[in-house]
C-alpha cells in the first residue's frame, strides 16, 4: 500500500491522557482513536493488525473442531433472567426513545444465547460434543476504563462454547483448548501462563487465565520460578517468596495482563435454559458445557505492552499490518515503485512510504509504526534496496529478490 | 464439511411467526436463529453466506481505493448532539446499570464519528479526497421488525464515507461508488434498480437506492418500463400508468426490498463537526461528502427473496456457503470419501452428507440448503458421481475428475 493513500498519519504528539504504551503508540502511530474512555475505533492500520489476530484465532479454533458463527449483541432480558445475570453490574441497559422498560441487554458474553439455540438441536448423545464461537464486539461496564485498548467497554473478542455428554468428554476438550489457546498466544508473540483463578459471574468452579506478565497489568499472580506453576492472587493461598506446593520452588509476585480464559460450567448453564439429551440408555441428562475467551483487541494491546520501544511499536511478524516498511529517499521514484512492485509479486505485504516529505520524518514515521522490516531505497543504493530488521541502525545492501527472499523466509 | 459434524440441522417444521420467505427457509434450513423480533443470530451456514457476500463487498469498495476500518457502536453523545441526532427515534439508548443520564446511544451511522475522527488528520487539500468504509454490526430500533433478517433491529451493513474538496470531485466518486454497488448486486445475483429517493435523517438533498423488486419489499417505487429510470413513491410526482419523464414510456408501480443506498451529504456533517481543509490558496474551506450504504444481512435475506423455491433455497454460486452438496447412497462410504478428498483436493468447498438417515431426509434437506450443485454416490453410480444443478430431478453421471471441472467452471 501506498502511504500516500493512507488517510491517517502519525501524529507528532503523545494523546494527553494515555497512561499505558499502547493508549499512546497506537493513537500516535494512527492505528487506534479513543473516542471516549474505554470506546475505541479502529483505523485502517490497526484493524489490519486485529485481522492478523482473527485469523490466528480462527485456525486454531476450527483446528479443535469449533465451528463459527456470529449471535446477537441485544440479548433479550429472558436469556439473563433465566440465569440470573439481568442485574449484574457490567451489563449496559438498552431501551428505545420511547420505551418505559430496559429490552436488552448488551451482550457482554453469550452462554445463555447459544445454551438456549442449542436446545433446538440437541435431542441424543449422537449430537455432541460440539463447539461453536464468534469473534464478537463484546460491550462491558468498566469502571476503571484507562489502559487503552487494555481494557475496553467495547471490545472484540473470541467466545468459544463447548457441549459435552459427560465431564470426562469435557476434561478432553479443556486439554485440546488450553493447547490450542497456548498455541494462538505463542504465534501472536506472547509468552503467556496458565494460571488457576475464580470464575467470577460465570461459574463456582476453579477456572483458568492465561496471562502475560506486564508492568501495566491489573492482574496479581503468583509465579512459581522452578515449575511455571501460577495462580491468580483473588484465589491463592501462596504469598511472594513461599514454596511452590508443585515443586518446591521459589514463588513470585507479578502484575500481569490477561489476554484469554478458559471456564468449566459443569451444568449450570444447561440446567437453567434445560439443554438436555438422551443418553444411550434413553436417560435424559443436562449437557456439560465450558466457555473459552480471547479478547482480541486486548490482545492487540498485550502485544504493544510487550514488544514496543521509547520510539514506537515492533509488531511481531505474525500479526503486523504490513511485513515491510519501503522508505524511499530518491527525488524520480521509479526505482522504489520498481522494489515495491517486485516485492509485492512476491506476496510480500509492503506499506511504500512514497510521500514528499524528508528522510528524518520518514525515518521517525517507520520507527513509530515498527513494521518488522525496513527496506531504503536512496541515490546510494543504486538498483539494491537496504534491508534492516526493525531497530537495526544499518542494513544490508541487497538485490530486490534477494530481499524478497529474506523477507518471505520464516513465514 | 462434512455434515455431521455440523451441530444445526434442517428442522422439520416451519417456524410459527414467519412471514416471509427468508425467514421461514433461512430458519428452517439452520441458516439462522431469531433470538427475539428484529434480532438473528448467524449460524455456521448463514455466517459463511454473509463472509461471501462481504468478501465481494470488501473486493468492490477497495476497488474504488476505500480504506476499511472499524468504528465503535457506543457512541458518546457528544457525536450525535452535535448535528441534533441524539433524539432520533431509530437510536437505542444505553445506559449502565447504575447510571442516571443516557451514557451512549447504539451505533445506527456514523458519519458524526469519523468526521470527527477527519479532523485529526485533514488539514490540506492534499490530503483529500479519501474514503473509509466499514462492515459492522448497526443498530436501529425498528418498530416494524417482522421480515426475517430483511428489516433488522440489529443487522450486519457495511458503510462508507468519502471527504472530497469540492463538489465536482465528489460528482466524480458518487459515479464510481454507483457503479460498485451495482457490481455488488449482480455478483450477489440481484438485478437491482438505482432509484431517486428522499434522504431521510441523513440530508434534504435527493439520494439514491438501490431496489431489487419483490413481492416481499416494503419500499413502493415507480419504474418506466422502457428506460429503467425509477423513483421512490416518497419523493415521485409519477403515478401507476403515467409517462417517464425521461423518454416517454409507461410508468409502473412495483414493491422492492431496498438493499443499498448513497447519499450526498454536502457539508452537512463538516460544518457541525468543523472539519475544514486549507485549499491551494490556503482558504479554509468545509470538506463535501457523501455515505453509502449496503445492508450485508439484508442482502442475503433480499437474495433469499428472489432465488427460492417452495421447497428451499437457491444459492447463487457466488454466495452459496458451500459449493456442491454431497449425497452419500452407499453403506460403506469409502467410495463417498473418496469423492470427498477429490474434490477438496480440487479446491471445491463441498457439504458431505455422510448422516445415517434415509435417502428421502438426504434429498429433502438437500433441496431445503440449495446448494448450487448436487453430486450423488450411490450403488448405481460405480466410481462416478452423478452431479445434477439445483432443481434438476436427474444429473449426469461422470468421473469425478470430471465432475470437479464442472464444478469449477464458472467460478
Amino acid at each position: 500500500m501506498l502511504q500516500s493513500a493512507l488517510f491517517t498519519k502519525a501524529l507528532r504528539d503523545d494523546p494527553k491522557d494515555a497512561l499505558s504504551a499502547n493508549a499512546r503508540l497506537l493513537e500516535r502511530a494512527g492505528f487506534v482513536h479513543k473516542n471516549s474512555a474505554g470506546v475505541y475505533s479502529y483505523l485502517p492500520l490497526g484493524l489490519r493488525v486485529l485481522k492478523k489476530i482473527s485469523a490466528i484465532v480462527r485456525e486454531e479454533m476450527d483446528g479443535i473442531g469449533g465451528q463459527e458463527l456470529l449471535l446477537p449483541a441485544l440479548l433479550d432480558r429472558k436469556y439473563l433472567d433465566a440465569t440470573g445475570r439481568f442485574a449484574v453490574d457490567v451489563g449496559y441497559d438498552v431501551r428505545g426513545k420511547k420505551d418505559d422498560a430496559v429490552q436488552y441487554v448488551l451482550g457482554w458474553t453469550h452462554e445463555e444465547v447459544l445454551t438456549d439455540i442449542a436446545t433446538r438441536f440437541v435431542s441424543s448423545y449422537r449430537d455432541l460434543p460440539f463447539s461453536a464461537y464468534q469473534i464478537q464486539t463484546k460491550f462491558r461496564n468498566e469502571p476503571r476504563a484507562k489502559s487503552g485498548v487494555l481494557r475496553g467497554r467495547e471490545f472484540i473478542m473470541k467466545d468459544l462454547y463447548s457441549f459435552h455428554a459427560s465431564q470426562e468428554d469435557f476434561d478432553r476438550f479443556y486439554l485440546l483448548a488450553k493447547e490450542a489457546y497456548l498455541r494462538v498466544f505463542r504465534r501472536c508473540g506472547l509468552d503467556a501462563l496458565y494460571v488457576a483463578a475464580g470464575g467470577g459471574a460465570f461459574t463456582a468452579s476453579v477456572t483458568h487465565e492465561f496471562q502475560v506478565v506486564s508492568p501495566v497489568g491489573e492482574d496479581e499472580i503468583f509465579v512459581c520460578s522452578k515449575c511455571s506453576h501460577a495462580e491468580n492472587s483473588e484465589i491463592s493461598k501462596l504469598v511472594d517468596g513461599s514454596a511452590c506446593p508443585a515443586c518446591g520452588g521459589a514463588v513470585v509476585k507479578k502484575t500481569a495482563i490477561e489476554v484469554g480464559n478458559i471456564f468449566p460450567l459443569g451444568t449450570k448453564y444447561s440446567e437453567a435454559l434445560d439443554l438436555r439429551f438422551a443418553d444411550e440408555n434413553g436417560e435424559r441428562k443436562h449437557v456439560v458445557m465450558g466457555s473459552y475467551g480471547i479478547g482480541i483487541s486486548r490482545l492487540m494491546g498485550a502485544v504493544t505492552e510487550v514488544h514496543h520501544a521509547e520510539q514506537g511499536l515492533a509488531w511481531p511478524l505474525s500479526i503486523a499490518p504490513f511485513r515491510v516498511h519501503l522508505l524511499d529517499f530518491t527525488r524520480e521514484g521509479t526505482r522504489a515503485k520498481a522494489a515495491y512492485d517486485a516485492l509485492s509479486s512476491a506476496g510480500i505485504e509492503v506499506l511504500w512510504d512514497d510521500r514528499d516529505v524528508s528522510p528524518g520524518e520518514k525515518f521517525a514515521s517507520a520507527d513509530l509504526m515498527g513494521l518488522p522490516f525496513r527496506a531504503v531505497v536512496s541515490e546510494k543504493t543504486g538498483d539494491m534496496v537496504e534491508l534492516a530488521k526493525r531497530g537495526e541502525r544499518a542494513g544490508k545492501l541487497m538485490s530486490v529478490s534477494d530481499a524478497a527472499g529474506e523477507l518471505n523466509h520464516g513465514i
